[in-house]
């Protein structure tokens, strides 16, 4: 099998499994339990939240762990929303987020508050200018996300973050799902007062991630209740998922150091070879994305079409993310990018992990050239 | 270890961790993916879905997995009050709920619902009465757990629900978090629309758990996104959790059909044994309580004393709920029950599972006989 469908969700590293269960096995205590067998699963705790602290470079009490992406969204979001109301209930987006974010937000427009979904331009990127723009005295939130989850474009975090430091109150947040372990963030020099990660998509485990929330930013939680994670998440800590969580960023954070080149060559060669392909265009720009997300389109085939052709080689891609692709829309963020509808529903991701090999890359662009082909001859002869 | 503190988390059965770890390492697709490996996940998420359905009596589409009791409880209290603001904003609880039922509530408060909080009688029991009494035209939630987790009292949930069935048109929430797995509850005689159950209190892993939403029962979800689990839950499934959370359940309930009068011979022993200690009080009603709780009082010493020194013999047991016991206040349930005081700051709580044997009963029994004497004998020095 060769799975480049890395941005829908990864394996877990054995190694985080083997964590998994030791502390479930030995550590099951409840970390809020007063007893030592208790305690002992809070060190656990605090020391993922510690590990986690280190490597995102922030203190380990701006992190709070959360079931994933779509709560530490919502959380941010909602929680923020909430929490300002009285200041302002106006909020900054953009048209390409991830459904958790602007479902969010859709929810809070139906609770009164307004939002501006701001464009992007023909590479997936927001234009500084139409933040300048939209943001207003009552702008309580910018959410915008690091690395588009669908065609894999930058968005010019630090610039915007920058900008609004010095002209804004509104809490900057940023959906970091995609970009956490490829492209470094730095919280502090892009003023990010909130940060999503989540855990499945770096080789951890489903159910768990985190919320980063800058020290002094206040938030109305989600969950009420027994007041852990500092009262931001309540609920028994899940003790195993955090430590299992701490380990996968560690993991891929030191993929990042030693295999970060060769994530780009797979990136680059992939990229190179499917332009090469007769009737392929590329939705991806070249320059200013990540290296571990293509998409492109065969115009007048559709997506799940291509998807399933690769299917029948053992090869799994996906249309647009997992968490759309039932929906069988026309892709939100290609038709923001200005790509007309044929080719946004001929669109399929090729999403990659450092654990990929050049010689899948290369079965990939062989089984991709005879697809096309064949795809070539069928529409040949119904027109 | 003796480790009599179940009802704050339990011990994951070792076949859970082996399904958790199976899933999680052939099966990692993400269930919403369009592709084959993907619907391998689904195909085992369903499966979960449908057990777990088997085992509660209802219909599959009822069960909604979440990540616990506290989300199960925040989801359904919250939910429903969002979705049902319009029909009125009353809602009907008791003063000895979890934190997470009675925070919500509180939360909601502030959002402009009026919220009240029965009573319980001197066993921690509602009187049905006294819901009659609270339930106006505008009430539209009522929210009761089924056992209570620190004196471990039943309260009439067949009663209330039917003749809340009859004379109102609230929704009827049941937190079943401590009941699942020890005392059968029939969710269609109970008139049941909300019910909440956690994982890790029944064997199965920390982050999992499931809300039955009644068919035809409309809640506002806490997370927006991608739609999964029925719109209601948002997020990318946590498979493994899932299946792991579905094995739990059946083999907790296998236990409970062979073993549930070995948890019964625990609790009786243990109970007139305690009994028979100088110096202890009983909080848990003789009747009317669920086999795996027992809370008592030794009044004038603090119930961390008492957690302190079992631990010197390695035995485990916590003084309120694991959500409570870090801040330190006097037990809202003992204090509701009409226990003075000093006698519910003196009170442990003992909780059983299927695993525990009669030896440990008896080696718990023997030791508060030692650690009771060594205090009578300082309480009586120091007076």
């Amino acid at each position: 099998m060769i799975y480049f469908d890395n941005s829908a969700t990864t394996k877990p590293y054995e190694e985080v499994l083997e964590s998994f269960i030791k502390v479930s096995r030995d550590f099951y205590g409840n970390p809020s339990s007063l007893h030592g067998f208790g305690a002992k699963a809070d060190q656990l705790l605090q020391h993922a939240r510690k590990q986690t602290a280190e490597i995102m470079g922030v203190h380990p009490s701006e992190i709070y762990f959360t079931s994933g992406g779509t709560e530490g969204n919502n959380l941010a979001i909602k929680g923020a929303a909430v929490q300002h109301a009285s200041k302002g209930r106006h909020i900054v987006t953009s048209q390409i987020e991830h459904p958790s974010v602007i479902e969010a937000c859709e929810e809070l427009e139906k609770q009164g508050f307004s939002v501006d979904y701001l464009p992007v331009k023909s590479d997936g990127s927001v234009d500084i200018e139409d933040v300048k723009r939209a943001v207003r005295n009552e702008t309580i939130l910018v959410s915008l996300m690091h690395v588009n989850n669908e065609v894999g474009t930058i968005q010019p975090i630090k610039e915007i973050g920058k900008w609004l430091s010095k002209h804004s109150q509104a809490l900057f947040h940023v959906d970091y799902v995609q970009g956490c372990g490829k492209i470094p963030l730095s919280f502090e020099e892009g003023f990010i007062d909130l940060c999503t990660v989540s855990g499945h998509k770096i080789h951890g485990l489903k159910g768990t991630g985190f919320l980063y929330i800058k020290s002094g930013v206040q938030i109305t939680p989600l969950f009420s209740g027994g007041n852990q994670e500092s009262k931001m998440r309540s609920g028994t800590e899940n003790t195993a998922g955090m430590v299992a969580f701490a380990k996968a960023l560690r993991m891929t954070e030191e993929k990042r150091k030693t295999s970060i080149k060769h994530l780009w060559y797979l990136r680059n060669y992939l990229y190179n070879e499917i332009l090469q392909i007769q009737g392929t265009v590329m939705n991806t720009p070249i320059d200013g994305a990540a290296p571990h997300i293509i998409n492109f389109s065969i115009p007048g085939v559709k997506g799940e079409v291509l998807v399933h052709a690769l299917e029948q080689v053992n090869i799994f891609v996906s249309t647009t993310s997992a968490c759309s692709s039932r929906q069988k829309k026309t892709s939100r963020t290609l038709t923001s990018m200005g790509i007309p509808r044929e080719q946004a529903e001929g669109s399929i991701r090729v999403s990659l992990s450092y654990g990929n090999s050049v010689a899948e890359a290369e079965r990939f662009v062989s089984a991709m050239r005879n697809i096309a082909e064949q795809l070539s001859k069928v529409i040949r002869r119904s027109k």
